[in-house]
């Protein structure tokens, strides 16, 4: 298939009512099942980001391991992850963060980022931005600096850029 | 960094009593964390599988996404996702199994693999087997034809492979 073929958001998936009454969930999954399509987004990102110099992608547990990884690898850099509580083994840093129900608490190894190292946050979905700031907190207490972020699917009514300020925001697919 | 020089093992960090007393947890971090090893470890299973005539591979959440999803963006191939239960939002196949503490139920989308289709099931390690032996039940249910399984540690004396019986069944380290 041509690159000029591929329109991304035709493989987002919306459900109704997912996971509650009035949600329309944009389920990414025919996207990363679709190799034409899940190449292309990965090589999109990967040209925009191939000439910065970044040391290390930020993959937030559990999608944005999807995108993160294969972006690495592309990339050809490491892979730092972002866990809920309790599933890293090693010394943490945590940040505890809230969305729309519950506190929720996010680490990293205290080791996942050398100081200074440059850092591209990545993951799925950006809503309301709540992850993605815990997440930029937990980098900074390791000394990463970030410039850039990205998302394969931005939902823009709920505004998560205006969490994220200061830094370049870049979402693959707009709703 | 030269292939030759990389040994994959020495960048797997044994942590002991995670998540309990008595037992070594085998820490993937440090590797997905150095470029040449990430990259290494994707690019050994790719000259494995590249000419198999994969047309999915399989990744099991949350971890096993870390491996999958570069691994698939190599392959050219795309990825069919394993969830624990109530995280995917189209209509699922599911399955019950037991690990050693509690039951847990697994689901994949009941589009994510065509009947027929070849795929390769990917999870980063390799303990009792509980978890692939129940990925396998859920991708027979779609039709899926399984020859390989693939992980990137493997815990012998947990004797997982038995419960893997009739698939090539490879990993990159061993313990």
């Amino acid at each position: 298939m041509k690159t000029s073929e591929i329109n991304l958001q035709s493989k987002i998936r919306e459900i109704p009512d997912f996971p509650k009454k009035g949600v329309s969930f944009k389920d990414i999954t025919p996207l990363l099942e679709d190799a034409d399509y899940f190449k292309e987004a990965v090589n999109l990102l990967a040209e925009k980001y191939q000439n910065k110099k970044i040391r290390k992608i930020v993959a937030i547990d559990a999608r944005g391991f999807l995108l993160a990884s294969a972006l690495a690898y592309k990339l050809k850099v490491g892979l730092a992850i972002v866990r809920k509580k309790g599933k890293l083994p090693y010394k943490t840093v945590r940040k505890k963060y809230t969305l729309e129900y519950a506190a929720n608490v996010l680490e990293m190894h205290t080791d996942a980022i050398l100081p200074g190292q440059k850092v591209l946050l990545a993951d799925d979905v950006l809503a309301t931005g709540g992850t993605m700031k815990a997440t930029i907190d937990l980098v900074k207490k390791l000394g990463g600096r970030i410039t850039d972020i990205v998302f394969m699917v931005e939902l823009k009514d709920l505004k998560g850029r205006q969490k994220l300020k200061g830094y370049q925001v870049k979402s693959l697919i707009s709703f």
